[in-house]
């Protein structure tokens, strides 16, 4: 099969990759599309030391299933796969598992490829009248949900959205969906024109709102990617506030923890989300996040496909494998 | 009166230092006691930059009080003062009033002083079986238990306190006052001593912690005053855990805020508490509380009495200034 492969640091198009075979609880699923994330470019780059094929977020029909009835199932996958024995795989929180891989990221392969193998408990069955398109956002919509209700949000507080890439999108989405009315934050025209078209309030970013907005929202989520975030994120939230952060990046950030402890302010750091609830939520704005596709790429054109995610007015890159 | 001052970056004692002068809604109070913190050793290094008299854990009696009837009362004094119109202020948070002053630390006035000048509604009585060692110790312990409150402590959580200074012991005492049983790190075994002495199991650190305790804590309290703190507690915090952070110094922090985000930590910044419920409390710990207090010194003798709370093996250096 046709899988993107990391190896010895380089990424590269491996076109006689072995097709995985199924163990005892796990499908072997064929990939029909698969979105390119913040974290693959960063993946090229080193973060995890992830060798092997990258992508996570993906959409796919199963092939074999050992018997359990979803053959031909139209399936998406939550990523981190547990033990299946401790104790935060037995209390549901195999996101937790120390021994967990995870798709694309930790030891184990993801679906940049004609085929991956998950396991069964990990699948989720998706509803015919979502494209693939749609299908392969189930997984960063799940995460932007749980970063909203990480927020512990409350009617009448005042939030922000530092970001305003596919995350911070996102989450605006999410939060808008869940009734509250955050500010869009982020130094991209088009992407907040996008954004505001879709019912988000967005402000293009000036460095002079660290002074001018210190200490004025109740919630702050950032969205950025940028080790910089949490710094403006600390100036922006106020006394007794809650700051979720969505950045993940192999650098260090260096901030001055004492503004934290002087205003008692929450920080807390979100990551994945219930497909559950995301699924049948989705369905809701399923016009927006379909419009944030930006392109749609052959296997064969990864090269562009991987530019293209990393241009900075890009929202949603996809690749597409089979029907 | 004799006033210890902080003018043009330096201390110094000033035995012409102006009696201060009441205004509406305020106390003048004699100071019998008053302790040096922490961060009284930061302001002198320019934490803040504050000028003028330091100090903010003290014992008074009450000399003029514009006819409120108190004059006469032994009291201690919540060291923020707001403007008593924002909305803070008017939500019994004027601890987070944006115009606040805080005695000897910010825009006012301090307790190494013959006399000090608070707001009325800062001061509580002092019950006349407390002695005043043991009523200077106040503004700590209410901080102490308040670090515990922010924990968000459950039965059966493993908790480890990060530091045996003043402000660690303190959180040990104020975990186990409320039915907990924190373990206590540090580097002084005299200190660990003591607290083991007052119930608290204590372990002498050792880096390797680091690694062989990794995520196994529920609840991780900061109290080093060092900004390496962070790293350790996100080291030792389990996924899902909470980190209360008691460390406040000028200095940046630096650390990954990946981990944070990949084990969905949550970190609480943790200040001052509130004095109503500290006072009782602490008489159910008040021997172990005045065992704590390493020396006593007349204001005269304040070089030396600085000097001492600086000493890595000191815990609680207490100026006696009157009867």
């Amino acid at each position: 099969m046709r899988a993107i492969e990391r190896v010895n640091k380089k990424i590269r198009l491996n076109r006689d990759s072995p097709i995985p075979e199924r163990g005892g609880g796990e499908f072997l699923i064929r990939v029909l599309s698969a979105g390119i994330c913040g974290t693959d470019l960063e993946i090229r780059k080193g973060y995890m030391g992830f060798e092997g094929i990258p992508g996570h977020e993906f959409v796919g029909r199963v092939v074999e299933d050992g018997g359990e009835g979803m053959v031909g199932a139209r399936v998406v996958s939550e990523i981190n796969c547990g033990c299946g024995k401790c104790d935060y795989c037995l209390a549901s929180m195999r996101r937790h598992c120390p021994a967990r891989t995870v798709i694309g990221i930790s030891g184990r392969p993801g679906a940049f490829a004609d085929y991956i193998v998950v396991p069964a408990e990990n699948v989720h069955r998706i509803p015919d009248v979502y494209s693939d398109l749609l299908a392969v956002l189930v997984e960063p919509f799940a995460a932007a949900l749980k970063a909203v209700e990480d927020g512990d949000l409350s009617n009448g507080h005042r939030l922000v959205i530092l970001g305003d890439g596919r995350l911070g999108i996102m989450v605006s989405l999410a939060a808008r969906l869940e009734g509250y009315h955050p500010l869009l934050l982020g130094k991209h025209p088009e992407k907040l024109a996008f954004a505001e078209r879709a019912g988000v309030e967005v402000r293009l970013w000036n460095g002079s709102f660290r002074t001018s907005w210190r200490g004025a929202f109740d919630r702050v989520f950032d969205c950025t990617g940028n080790p910089e975030g949490i710094g403006i994120a600390l100036d922006l939230i106020k006394p007794m506030g809650r700051v979720v952060m969505k950045t993940t990046i192999s650098r260090e950030s260096q901030f001055p923890l004492a503004s934290l402890v002087i205003n008692e302010v929450e920080l807390v750091g979100s990551r994945c989300g219930d497909f559950t609830c995301a699924i049948p939520l989705m369905g809701k704005v399923s016009d927006i996040l379909q419009q944030m596709i930006t392109a749609v790429y052959d296997l064969e054109a990864w090269e562009g496909a991987f530019q293209r995610a990393a241009d900075p007015d890009s929202l949603k890159v996809i690749f597409h494998m089979a029907e």
